[in-house]
């Protein structure tokens, strides 16, 4: 469908970070390296592990650099932190991160609120954290994306307008990013404008400079817009275990979408993610006995997988049995 | 995107048959024609209202005929009816509806255990109630619609194989059906699936003559699947008010794709639906009273609609703010 057959998808888990920042409960350290390790040992090849943020603000990331050092170890997988500023950037370096992700509010109020910072005092700490990257040895040097969040909509200014993500995709970059992502943080995104932004901001940065989308599932339509991502050729989804996640500060803005929903989707369809479906579901335990408080979501794990799955009879190029 | 920005989209409410049927739950007759009318009001322009199956078998359903002349009394609506037997087309075009409905599983376990009959069996019904419908007069003729269930996979039998469903389809319209919808009655579809067998079937009986598809969000993909199905030109979409539903002879298989997401869906794309989107939402306060006991799904209803929603800034078409 659509040349997407066969592709290959990168699931790039956000839990640990989006989610794990988004809720009350504090994870044990000992749990989110547990948990790291289960969905890379499923076959997860990047996940975003921590955000670089002062622990009075996020007590949930105090343990970030050690949550970095830990996963760094393990073979094969690509290691993700979120830094809000300059000092996050070098705390996540010195922790040895393999890739920096720096969010900027498409919405300069939703800036303010999130970051405490304009759009110009953001991408000032952009351009300072791309020369540090630059000054390092290559074997020490992480990517460098940037993020434009709030992109389809927020929920504290309503409507965004696409030239100004457009606008803030291209500054990025102008700053220094390697590659610019999309975040439809207040989960307000639909297919129609998620396909007609990423031909926008591609046309504006290249079309290889578009890291991935990140979705969140507040209104039901995460999934749909994950097809719709990959029908424009975006390979790289984000997504939460459980679907835990959202940002404390867009309020009912809660939800990624559901990796093991997700990762069904794509092989279902005959995509290649690398992911064991039902390693991937076992991972869920861990998350249910560190956070017990927490709702979790996802279809896919309370319905089960399909009678005779994987036997053929689904996706793409699977002859019907 | 992909040619259908602005297209018409007819959503077609099936929670009075598909949801009612499937939960313990007996709505009350007066609370049926409430929901119709309210779902009619809001922009709904066709539902389908009911089975015709014996009432000893579904008591839920015992009212059928009352809620059929009822609908039917609502200017503008299209009124459906399922029926799994000649004798249930009899009283339902007694009633007067304007459309009647057969499902026929390409499961033929799940057919036998659905209808009591083999595939032979439903096809000389589909044949005799063909020829019924073809000896009344013109304004008195329903149109009448083949279903092929349990089309893109089985909870009994697993896979099933494409093949059969576009035999059986084909075997629908011969036997004298107007038209013919895939229905995946067990939330197996996924999205190149479906765009796939839809070509398919197409080729076979003919692009116009492919009625609809008729999705479940078991696994959470239904919207990403009525969006592929959108993609392959299908412009009529089952859906049940607060997802309820499922197929009571399909373990695990609940929930039809939820209304209110779906139309959030279609109208933020600036797809045509003629529903209105609030008055939509205030019908779930019906089947919350009605049947208190009864879980209730949808995003958008928990979520709400995005802030400035409507004031421009989300669709195809229509201008960032």
């Amino acid at each position: 469908m659509s040349g997407i057959e066969g592709i290959d998808v990168l699931v790039s888990e956000v839990g640990p970070r989006d989610g794990l920042q988004s809720i009350k409960s504090i994870m044990p350290t000992e749990a989110k390296k547990a948990w790291i390790a289960a969905e890379a040992a499923a076959g997860v090849r990047e996940i975003e592990v921590c955000s670089f943020v002062p622990a009075k603000l996020l007590p949930q990331m105090a343990d970030a650099a050690e949550v970095v050092r830990y996963a760094c170890t393990i073979p094969g997988l690509t290691v993700l932190a979120l830094v809000p500023n300059f000092k996050g950037a070098e705390n996540a370096i010195a922790a040895g991160a393999h890739k920096i992700a720096l969010p900027l509010s498409a919405s300069e109020t939703h800036s303010r609120a999130n970051l405490r910072k304009s759009h110009a005092e953001v991408l000032d700490d952009v351009r300072k954290i791309a020369e540090l990257v630059r000054s390092l040895p290559a074997d020490r040097r992480p990517g460098f994306e940037g993020n434009v969040s709030t992109a389809f909509g927020c929920t504290l200014e309503g409507p965004v307008a696409e030239d100004k993500v457009v606008e803030l995709a291209a500054a990025l970059m102008a700053a220094g990013c390697d590659e610019v992502g999309l975040s439809d943080t207040t989960g307000y995104a639909n297919p129609a404008q998620l396909k007609r932004l990423i031909r926008l901001v591609r046309q504006e940065i290249g079309h290889d400079r578009l890291s991935g989308v990140h979705l969140h599932n507040t209104r039901g339509l995460g999934l749909a817009n994950a097809l719709a991502a990959l029908e424009e050729g975006v390979t790289t989804l984000d997504s939460s275990l459980g679907g835990l996640g959202g940002c404390p500060y867009a309020p009912g803005a809660s939800g990624n979408i559901v990796t093991e929903d997700l990762v069904f989707m794509l092989d279902a369809m005959g995509l290649k993610t690398g992911i064991d479906l039902d390693r991937l579901l076992a991972v869920r335990e861990i998350l249910k006995a560190a956070l017990p408080a927490e709702e979790m979501y996802g279809f896919t794990p309370d319905a089960g997988l399909p009678k005779g799955y994987g036997a053929g009879g689904w996706g793409v190029g699977r002859a019907a049995a």
